[in-house]
Formats: C-alpha cells, sequence, structure tokens
C-alpha cells in the first residue's frame, strides 16, 4: 500500500507520455492508477476521485448536529467528526483531525503545507482500494444528497483582483474604446476589497438588488432593482498559513501560504456600478452576494495540472518583488472553466442547462496566485488563514469564451440567443447560472472544483420594516 | 438616587439656555450635574465623566490575563470582569455583564439599543457620587496607564465611505480642477471596502509601506519606500445590532443599527494611491494600517450633541429611501476634532505636539451615520455586529480645516511650517500623529472619544523570508 515514504518530492517530472517537464510537486497521492473501495470515487467524470479530497463544511439535512469538516469521496464525504474516533491513524494525524472533527477548517489552514500534505497522505492510503482502515472508515461516510453544506471556512477579508486581462480588456473597451488596458495594467496586480458578510455558498438564492442607478437620458438617479444584473466567473483562492501584520511574504515563500481553490461567482449589477464606481471603485454593485462552490479543492491536489505564465515578448517582466522563475514556469493551475444557465422556461420545459461560454484558467490570467500573496503583503498587510483572494473574472481569448454577460453581449446590446427562443442580455429572475471547473491532463486523473451554483430570485421590497428593537 | 423609571423618553428637548430645539433621546444619565464618586471624573476636561461610559477592551500591561471589556471613567476603567462578581445589580444586567467580563463586547453590540440603554443606566447609578454600590465597585477600578488596549471588538467588515464633502472637493480639484465633486456625489452616499485585518488601537506603530509608484517623468514604475504618507481624520460608526442578509434596514430604523463611535485614522499612501486606483480604487495605498481610538463612545452617550445635516438649498433632496425628516433634523453629531503632530525633533526639545488643524463633525459630513447604514443594507448586503463604517476624510470649509496633509499642502505643493522651523509636505518617519475628538454643548457636560496616536516607523526591509514552512 501507500506509505508517507514514498514520496516523490518536487523536482522535475515527466508524465507518461513524457513530454511535460513543469516543476511541480508530485507523489504517490497524485498517482493516475490508485483507485478507492468507495465505487463512485472511480466513475468516469467524478469531480472527486481519490486523487482530489477537497474538503468541506457540512451537516446531515434537516438536523442541528454540529457543522463539521468532511473531504468528498466520489459522490460520498467522508465525515472527519466520526473518522477522528476510528483507529488507523498516526498519533499526528489524530491530532490534525482534531479542530477539522470540529468543524473548524480555519485552524487546520494555519498549519500550513506539510501538516495538510500529510494529512493527505493519510486520507489517501485510508480511502485507497486494500487498505485496512476500509471497515472503520467505510462507516464514517454519508451521501453527499444528504447533507447541507456551508462556507468551508470563516472569510475574514475578501479580495477580488483583476487578473483576467481578456476580461480586464474588453470590459475597458466598453467605456474607453482605443485605450482599454489602463496604463498600470500590467505592473499591479490590480485588486479591490470586497464584503465578506455576503459571500454565500453554492445553493443558496441570489436576490436581485436594489440601488440607485441613473440613465444617460434622466437627469436625476433613481432607486429600484437592478436592470443589468450579470454573473462573473472567476477562481477563489483561499490562504492558509497566515503572515503577521508588518511581514510581507516573499514571492518565493507565497505558495506557502496558498490553501486551496473554490469557484467563484462574483455577481454584479452593471447598472448600479456604472453610477457609484467613481472615484472609489465598485462597492453596492458587488456587496448583496459572492457565491462560492463548497469544495476547498487543496494546492496539493492541484499540482499535476500547473502551468506557466504566458505573456507576450513585448510585455514588460514583472519587477523583482513579483519575479520567479519556478512561479512564472508553473504558478498558475490549467483549469478548464465553463458557465451554464438554465432559464425558469427551460427548467418548466425539462431543457437542460446549456453552456454559455468556455475559457482555461491558466490562459486567462495574467497575475499567479503567488504574485497576489506577495504584491497583497507586500505594503505589510496581513493575510489571515481563511482570507479568500478571487481571480478575477477569467475570460478567454475571443469574445465567446467570455466569463461575463456584460462581455458575451457587447455591453447588454448584442443579445445571447438560447434554443428555446429566449433572448438575454442580462440576468432574469428565474435564472440559475451553474459556473463548473475541471482539469485533464495526461497521465494523471482528471479531478473538479464541482459546482457553483445560483439561481436569481426577484428583489426585495423596497423598503424592510420592522428590524429595529 | 437614579433609578430607571426616571427616563424622559425621547422628544423635543429644550437645553438649559432654551434655544436647542432638537428630537433627542435624552435621560437622566446625561444630566450636566451628576457627579461620580471618581474624582478624577469630575476633573475639568476629561473625555469621560460620568456622562460618556465607553466601552474597551483591555487587560492589565505586562500580564497574560484574559482581555475584558472595561468602561472608562475619569483616568480609571472599571474592570467589568470583577465588576460582574459584584453586589446590587439587577438579574437583567447580571447577565448583560456576562458576555462583557469575557471579553466578548459583539455579544453585547448585538443586543440593539434597549438592552445598551439599561446597561449605561446601571453602571450610572454605580458610579454616582452617594451609590451604594461605590464599595463594591472601587475594588473593580484600575488606572488606565496601567493597562494596554486591544480593538474594542471583532471587526468582520469594514467599509470607508467619503461622506466629507469637502474632503471630496478638495481632493477632486487637484485631479479635476473643473469639475470637483463627480455628479454621483450628492446623490450616492459613495464608499468602498477597506480592509479589516490591518485595523490596530491606537498607539500600535504604524510602518512606511512599500509599494508600486509611478513618478510622471519615468516610463516604468518602481517598487520601494512611499514618499507621499498621509492621514486622514474619520470617525469610525460601529455597528450592533445586525441585519440579516436579504432584509434591508429603513432610514427611520438605521439609528436602532448603530452602536457607538470611535476615531479613524485612515493612513493613506497618495503616491500608491495614484498609481494603483483606476479602475477599482484604493487598494495597497490604504491598507497597511489603520489606526482606531480605543474607547467605544456610545450613541446613547452622544444625544446631546446631536446636530442636523445642513445641505444649501440648491442641492437635490436624499432619495425617499435616504430620506427621513428627523434624522435631517438630528442625524449627525457636534464632535470637534483635532489632528496633533509632534515630529522626531519637536520630541529631543522637548516641544509639545502643534495642533494641525480642527474641524466640526456635523459641518463636514454631507450623509449621516444612518444614512449609511441603510444605503449599505439596501441592496441586501447584511451587516454584522462589531462592523466598521469610516467616515471618510472629516475636512472643514477652510483649506486650513483639512484632516490630510494632501488637502493641507494642496497636494503636496504648499509645505506646512511647523515652529522649531521644520516643514512638512507629507510625513516623514519619527512624525506622531495624534486624532482627538470632543463634544461640547451648552447644558450638558462636556465629552470626548480620547485620542488615537501613532508614530511613522521606518519602511519594513523590502523582502521578508522565512515566513514559509
Amino acid at each position: 500500500l501507500v506509505a508517507a515514504s514514498e514520496v516523490v518530492g518536487h523536482g522535475l517530472w515527466l508524465s507518461a507520455g513524457g513530454r511535460l517537464k513543469l516543476p511541480m510537486d508530485i507523489d504517490v497521492t497524485h498517482a493516475a492508477d490508485l483507485r478507492s473501495w468507495v465505487p463512485s470515487a472511480d466513475a468516469v467524470g467524478t469531480p472527486f476521485p481519490i486523487q482530489n479530497l477537497p474538503f468541506g463544511r457540512f451537516r446531515r439535512r434537516e438536523t442541528n448536529e454540529p457543522w463539521r469538516i468532511g473531504v468528498a469521496i466520489g459522490d460520498l464525504v467522508l465525515d472527519l467528526r466520526l473518522a477522528r474516533d476510528t483507529q488507523g491513524w498516526t498519533a499526528e494525524v489524530e491530532q490534525l483531525l482534531v479542530p477539522l472533527a470540529d468543524g473548524d477548517l480555519n485552524a487546520f489552514m494555519s498549519l500550513g503545507t506539510v501538516p495538510r500534505r500529510r494529512l493527505r497522505r493519510a486520507l489517501s492510503a485510508a480511502l485507497l482500494e486494500g487498505s485496512d482502515q476500509q471497515d472503520a472508515v467505510e462507516c464514517c461516510l454519508v451521501a453527499q444528497t444528504d447533507i447541507e453544506m456551508s462556507m468551508p471556512c470563516r472569510v475574514g477579508d475578501y479580495t477580488d483582483f483583476f487578473t483576467g486581462i481578456y476580461h480586464a480588456t474588453r470590459a475597458g473597451q466598453l467605456f474607453r474604446p482605443d485605450n482599454p488596458l489602463l496604463p498600470n495594467y500590467k505592473w499591479v496586480p490590480i485588486g479591490y476589497h470586497g464584503r465578506a458578510s455576503s459571500l454565500v455558498p453554492s445553493g443558496h438564492p441570489v436576490h436581485r438588488p436594489n440601488g440607485q442607478t441613473k440613465s444617460s437620458d434622466s437627469a436625476v438617479p433613481s432607486f429600484g432593482p437592478s436592470r443589468r444584473l450579470d454573473y462573473e466567473l472567476e477562481l477563489g483562492y483561499f490562504v492558509g498559513l497566515p503572515n503577521p501584520h508588518g511581514t510581507p511574504v516573499s514571492i518565493e515563500q507565497a505558495k506557502e501560504h496558498l490553501f486551496g481553490v473554490v469557484l467563484l461567482n462574483d455577481w454584479s449589477a452593471r447598472d448600479i456600478q456604472a453610477w457609484e464606481y467613481q472615484p472609489l471603485g465598485p462597492f453596492m454593485a458587488k456587496n448583496f452576494a459572492s457565491t462560492v462552490s463548497p469544495w476547498l479543492v487543496t494546492w496539493d491536489a492541484l499540482e499535476p495540472f500547473r502551468a506557466p505564465l504566458l505573456r507576450p515578448d513585448a510585455d514588460p517582466a514583472p519587477l523583482p518583488y513579483l519575479y520567479d522563475q519556478r512561479d512564472m514556469e508553473s504558478g498558475l493551475f490549467e483549469i478548464q472553466l465553463k458557465t451554464w444557465i438554465q432559464t425558469a422556461a427551460m427548467r418548466t420545459a425539462g431543457n437542460h442547462p446549456i453552456c454559455l461560454a468556455t475559457s482555461s484558467a491558466s490562459e486567462a490570467s495574467y497575475w499567479t496566485p503567488a504574485q497576489l500573496v506577495t504584491h497583497h503583503t507586500s505594503n505589510g498587510c496581513n493575510l489571515q488563514s481563511g482570507d479568500l483572494l478571487g481571480s478575477g473574472t477569467l475570460s478567454g481569448p475571443l469574445r465567446q469564451a467570455s466569463g461575463s454577460l456584460l462581455e458575451l453581449t457587447e455591453g447588454g446590446t448584442v443579445p445571447v440567443h438560447l434554443p428555446n427562443g429566449e433572448k438575454r442580455l442580462f440576468l432574469e429572475d428565474g435564472d440559475q447560472i451553474v459556473l463548473e471547473a475541471t482539469c485533464h491532463r495526461e497521465g494523471f486523473r482528471s479531478i473538479g472544483l464541482g459546482t457553483c451554483a445560483a439561481e436569481i430570485g426577484s428583489a426585495l421590497p423596497l423598503v424592510a420594516h420592522g428590524m429595529g428593537r
């Protein structure tokens, strides 16, 4: 079976085909031929084979049991609250399971890379075909259809970046046709602070926000439901190891501070944004809700899918504080991204969701997650365990590969035609948007991030009374 | 003595002089002739007479005792962890003291207005000259010089607004001389999300941040210490009663969601800001540190200092969702604000700090705190207990009343001359900035917010290694 000592360690790795030459931290937990004794983990197309092992926070549906951390395996979840009390773990792993059994992913995240990998190897060994822990651990499994999920961890601060250069360019074109990309874009990983309190897990309904908007043909603004509600397809990078206030993280060390990745839908009310955003940036246009996929896929699970940061030769090199050769060669992940839509009419008619667009995270990104960590901490700012860094909208180079309706419809002017005859410039009530992410590479087992879904509910009443005491 | 039944309740109140006709919630705890058995609480000029009773989180210096909540009275602190165990409280007050004794101000803040006022009356009665609780409570006092203070509560999200219209105008003039105030300013309470993790209490050193800047005579940016480091004089409004996600707070109810006020120094690196802020607003220019005064002065203590929102007749009325007659008449507080500077050379020579500028919060503000709460929640965004809303820089109408060096020096072009011959365009290492706030009104005892102080430390080394594990 698998032992911790079998770790290959980092270094150059040749895939089965021998063509891939990226520096990666690959160990035996990534081997493509690992099979789990959980049958659904071996099904073709599952996002959660034994090579993935993402963390989530859950409880059984319709119970008030304490939230606990689980690990997805096929269509089941390994309940770490129950698993902690089974036999077969080393003393170290038993210690690591303590906060997880208590539902506190942040405490585990704060430990950094080495404990995370140790637990990964232990879980991989326990779930592996032929494991002598199978009988004990089998009792700790619950069907994903029987659980509800919360945010995977407490998010202290949420920062949203703007690393999608094609999105930045196409969104900029709508305002500045001759000069779409601002002069700072290729030097500064542009970002802004988002709202942590209104982050919600996949499945939570999202109401169309009310807000101030002003049409160009009106002298004064008005308050009411947004008419230009949009989604934004992003990845969310979670911070693990924190840095103390006043202690920047070097680009060489930044990877050690990253824990894992989720899908993130940064819902945006374009009409509210257009009226409010000068001079301090987006605020009410974004903070009514942001949806996060519930399974946090670790940096370790993504190692086989590392990809280089590809920039045109004419572009400036990153400033030295953001430059690390290894990061440039392998600091991104090859993640295929898809956005699906199902309107209310499609649901009624029994029509399946249809794919609005497809893009590649590594192709879309102008900055690596490590560069975001280093830039964010370069002034001494402290990132805490559980903090979330949004990638910004990850649109591909062609308009049809866009991660937002703003781009797909050229600013709300060219409708998207759906197969059932419906058209969309922006989202309508009842539309369900599903983001999906998968990782494929020859020689490795494919994994996925699962889905990030929400349905647009109608706007709230304009004024709600009775909140005070 | 004082009994809860003696509350005057809200309604029109005439001051001793009979000239003040504002609707206010005044009760016996505000009476100017109340005296405490704590002698320093009756000293002329103390910010903390018995009419104030602000909350702070502290422990005795050089101990590892648990943090607890205290109430400032004169130059002492009433330790609520000790006070909980004394006799004389009602059962209700004993309950209210439980989270406070445990150092958890957030839990108390979440209860809203009525419990907060009940505790205020109980503390006022216990500290009042002649109170039969004096002997018991006297043992629970500690000198403010013997304690260290943390942030008063956990801040989930920090939002910074832009309510200072003279600041917005003068800062805008530097970029757009002909059109300083953007068209949205008089309609939208402009705000953006700030960084919660790097909020620090008064006294914590603030290091000059490193960051990317680009001078106009250079083709490319560089990374290094900010050369245009500035302070910003703000008030910070803390949220008490939370609102659930998806439930806006009406303007009539908004006051019930506000707990108290602190001073806030929103340190700003103007050169970093100028290069990074398009198109998503300030980010690294602000998030290296923001300093907060440690004593949270409650909405109740400020009632006698209520002031109307004064706007030119030609200005538009707030949109209906932001309009409440009572809020327009009394939604601000009359708070006098001062900024002091003491340079390293001044300290060496034994020179006292000198006052850089003075302004009035009510004169400076274009939006009330209640309008900020209602706007912030109008799209369904949830404010949580302990969330912080910054006012924005509260500069007066004249340049010399500015709350930032950017304004005082006309964008870093006209130096401030200090009495010892030193000059300042922006802050230099070793400069100490102290913000101070006091409230005066005829017929009432003056109170203060205390001070918000920090000294500028030199920039951190450009790269710090060894953070990873």
